[in-house]
């Protein structure tokens, strides 16, 4: 027992899963760690990037030792597979960040079209300043559907540019161009990263890299900037608002209904759903308080900042969260949703239902959503979920009593807005140190980091060092279980940053919004610059992805580095088997993109590097 | 010595590389049957497709026995691994080929403009056919223009059907329709494989082979027959010609120019520059008695077909090109081409030259191929091959005296003339059964096969049984070297195919291009289907890929299935670690598709498959 109880404690942080855990143990139920566990000694050819599936003369393997062999059957070295696995995971990401903006422009241009009828434009005035950046008249009376054009022409152009990347300041525009990788259009970058690495056709690890990052540059100047800015126009700018997040906001009396992915096209639905009164009746009428929306991962940021709908968990605990026993339906979309969410599932009375064609799992109930009626199939949902009700199991409901208030909604404009309307406070309180530099701090959980550990500690040690941090994804998430999203924070915080929150009734560390929100970083970063007319590479800035797991990551810590950032990784990528690709990512880059990357596993340290790194950018600047 | 000879008999059936294996040996190089031999044994996790690489809190691996983990960290089980690596393969080869007609697509457009002025329309005729495909007038003054508008939107288009899939039955249209996978965009599918295949999107092995066969679909009814059409209306419909194929066509006194990779853009300039009076006047007085192009891979089928170029040999003979000693310059595009031929290239005096954007190869010399310019680069390049005539080392120069005529060129239209002008004495040799029936052989060289032993005697196999072969890629090349591609090959035909052959002075087995090319067997298909009134799926045919080892293959396969045809492989994918992949692919399919896969590595054993499945199509047929 003792031991069991260590071992939790080894696996999260986070008390609440920590109880979890515990009870996951006891029932015998597998949870995430588990299979980790049981995936030890993982293999060392695939962490080092060492080992290729590209054609079938392999699988090849490069021995790390230099004692068996060097090269492929096709003569690949040790750089050209790293490169290549790099390569093909940057581009996955980018694919799934892409994707999901393009649901999004496809459902803006059938809101456009009148055929969409559950979706309506919430901010009138940004989806004007949007049409003025693509050169639309803001009264034309086709500003919509031709705004829907131009966003959707950008997936699938095949020359030109992408027109958000031109938010870029100009240093950084002519740096893409001079390097080739400033990239043509969305799709066409993706598509080519798979050709490249194809068997037989780019075997340059220089060459190979620079088009990840002409692809990436394509997911956060592009896909991930119009999933955002169209999301904001479809369901309104976040602004400061509070809620609660961690398992507690999960109720004991109520329908619990968890949404869980990434596009907020689904949740903005279930969430109008669930407050319909006739399913509010409904849900009475078995016996429950009301309907209890809770959300997980991107998804559940994207509702909790514009709603308020409180967030049960990050990526880890999505299994705990059904084992609670209190879960009607866990409703999903795309990305980061675990296959063996329905193993979980089915050992309790929970549905988990599916929506996406993209993205079904056997065993688990699948309920097409589809632009057109969308609002009607989430009524379908959330019924399903209160007509589970009954079937819970009182016995086996285990809440625990953990929840953190939050104080969440930090879109650009909505700091803008903070700081009275302009960047001039935060460049003064940056100039005169007050605030030391500002550090976005992103990303997922990961087994191979205990949860929330490497989030929290790098987070605390940066706010404590007057870096004040932006956080998106799951890594807010942890931030707000830990109860760093709330004014009140500012206590932990260095003298210098303290007084500015104070001031400003911020917390030190302002959450951004989901992971495609990473692009409103970007826009800040690109404003900052601009307003102090450098490079985002000259700013006393630093990002982290202390625990990242996915690949979309991969693709972010490419825009970020392409874009001048410099970015710590705080899991080990699959590239260090190559000495040369490990060189370049880490030192080469900075010499020609202005950011590069770090690795750093103790976040104390990572901390460290980024606060030394901002110190020079500070004086460089002579700030 | 024994065993040296030995063994380079077990390598490739072919007395050339066998001659020049031994060579190679005696000298040191390395090749790459020996990186394949060093590779043994290869990861059996790998080989089973247990392994996923798809996310950082990998990687991950199934044990195949049942003894260890049976799932990754996500909870992903073989089922999806194996599904989601194959996937992920067929995006791959589905984007190179797309990617090669994309780049087509650009340089029509640019010729169409007036932008590049070395490109020209050979053959208005089949232009103004396409045009009328497109709904585009053939007279209209801006044919050309939205002819390349139409064209190229199909790879970027979000929504919508593409031109050619068309050219199928309604009866193959209507499945895919009702299917969901009739593609929307060539684009778009690919990137939509990579999104599926993330971490926590689709979890259910049939929805992701599903959308798998849509993007197969969108590569051999899209990018691959763009890529085809295009090519013949700027570079000529081929038409038979005869010429010679094996390393022998090199010739000692002078300049040997090896053209290799894929697409004609390149090759087509290099044969017409290597044409130059005043470069043949340069290599005369460098003491050449001329200059000498030869192909190797799909680029040598390309200037083949349309040119009488010679061909030096397919895949595995790349390497051996260069081991003669007697090439100035092997130029180079993009696919299947080994960067391990630097390594090769140093040893001698043989300058490889690289020539596009995204390929290239470190210590090779970059000369960047641009459509405004291309002949004047093309120039360049041929003009440093001449220059280095000097260099080579006369004694160290070992020609094989091995080469074999052929007779290729056989495109639709092609085999159309030499059949009268109608299908009908085709039709009639079917249904009278002296032609039983048609397989397709295609694809690459592995040195999992011993080269061209696969695709030889499955060829010989079927010809002795009567079916009519028609063949592509590497497997043509193969068939090249065997002597099969003479009308005189009609003696080692049956009785029935020998006839017809004999009548129609054709050889038993048709080359009908490169791999991209594998779309005109589709339009034949579509063709011979439609005069019969039934769908591709009741033809008496079949497909075999012998000795594939490329992503592009795995497309192809998909997309022969999906359209309808038995595709039996003879290396095994990566996918038996699953058992019910492997049962969708090679018996579920055909209920679904009517196409399935079978997998066979004897070519004696596939042969009978091909041929039984060929005999029940006609009793079902009635014929």
């Amino acid at each position: 027992m003792v031991i069991m109880m260590k071992g939790v404690k080894d696996r999260s942080i986070d008390p609440a899963s920590q109880e979890m855990l515990a009870s996951a143990s006891r029932a015998g139920l597998e949870t995430a760690w588990d299979r980790f566990d049981k995936q030890q000694p993982q293999c060392g050819f695939g962490e080092l990037g060492l080992c290729c599936r590209h054609c079938n003369m392999g699988p090849c393997r490069i021995d790390p030792f230099g004692e068996g062999p060097a090269r492929g059957v096709c003569g690949a070295d040790a750089d050209v597979m790293a490169a290549r696995g790099l390569l093909r995971a940057l581009a996955a990401g980018a694919a799934a960040h892409s994707d999901h903006a393009r649901d999004v422009a496809l459902t803006f241009q059938m809101m456009a079209d009148g055929r969409a009828p559950s979706y309506q434009v919430k901010d009138k005035a940004k989806m004007k300043r949007l049409a003025a950046e693509y050169g639309i008249a803001g009264d034309s009376p086709t500003m919509m559907q031709d705004l829907a054009k131009s966003v959707l022409s950008e997936f699938g152009q095949q020359q030109g540019t992408i027109c958000f990347t031109r938010r870029a300041p100009a240093k950084r525009v002519a740096i893409w161009q001079r390097l080739g990788i400033d990239p043509r259009g969305i799709d066409r970058e993706i598509v080519e990263c798979l050709h490249r690495s194809h068997m037989g056709v780019d075997a340059d690890y220089v060459n190979l890299i620079l088009h990840g990052l002409r692809t990436a540059l394509a997911d956060g100047w592009g896909g991930s900037m119009i999933a955002t800015e169209l999301q904001d126009v479809m369901f309104g700018v976040p602004t400061p608002i509070r809620s609660r997040a961690n398992l507690g906001v999960l109720q004991a009396d109520s329908v619990n209904v968890i949404v869980h992915g990434h596009e907020p096209l689904l949740s903005e639905m279930i969430v109008a759903a669930a407050a319909d009164p006739e399913l509010i009746a409904l849900a009475k009428s078995k016996g429950a308080a009301g309907i209890n929306v809770a959300g997980i991962c991107c998804t559940g940021n994207e509702v909790l900042m514009r709603h308020g709908v409180p967030v049960a968990g990050n990526f880890l605990q999505q299994e705990l969260a059904i084992a609670t026993g209190a879960v009607e339906a866990m409703v999903v979309d795309v990305q980061c949703v675990m296959p063996a969410l329905q193993s979980v599932a089915s050992c309790f009375h929970t549905k988990l239902i599916t929506t996406s064609p993209k993205a079904k799992v056997p065993g688990a109930t699948h309920m097409e959503f589809h632009e057109e009626s969308a609002l009607d199939t989430a009524r379908e949902i959330v019924r399903a979920a209160v007509e589970n009700y009954p079937q819970r199991n009182r016995d086996r409901v285990q809440i625990p009593d953990f929840s953190s208030e939050v104080m969440i909604g930090f879109s650009v404009e909505a700091i803008l807005s903070a700081l009275g309307g302009s960047l001039d406070p935060l460049l003064g309180a940056i100039k005169n140190g007050s605030v030391r530099g500002i550090a976005a701090v992103v990303g997922c959980n990961n087994p191979k980091v205990k949860q929330d550990f490497g989030h929290v500690n790098l987070v605390k040690e940066l706010i404590k060092n007057d870096v004040l941090v932006v956080s998106t994804g799951c890594s807010a998430q942890a931030c707000a279980k830990a109860g760093l999203l709330l004014p009140e924070a500012a206590g932990m915080a260095g003298e210098g940053l303290r007084g500015v929150c104070q001031a400003l009734g911020i917390p030190p560390v302002l959450h951004m919004g989901s992971c495609v929100d990473i692009s409103r970083i970007l826009v800040a970063c690109a404003a900052i610059a601009n307003a102090l007319g450098v490079d985002i590479s000259d700013l006393p800035a630093a990002a982290a992805a202390p625990e990242w797991m996915s690949e979309k990551a991969v693709s972010i810590g490419a825009y970020a580095v392409a874009s001048g950032v410099l970015t710590v990784l705080g899991t080990v990528p699959q590239v260090l088997g190559s000495a040369n690709v490990t060189a370049l990512l880490t030192k080469g880059a900075a010499g020609v993109v202005g950011g590069r990357f770090a690795v750093e596993p103790d976040p104390f340290s990572a901390a460290r590097v980024m606060i030394d790194h901002i110190d020079s950018q500070r004086a460089r600047l002579g700030i």
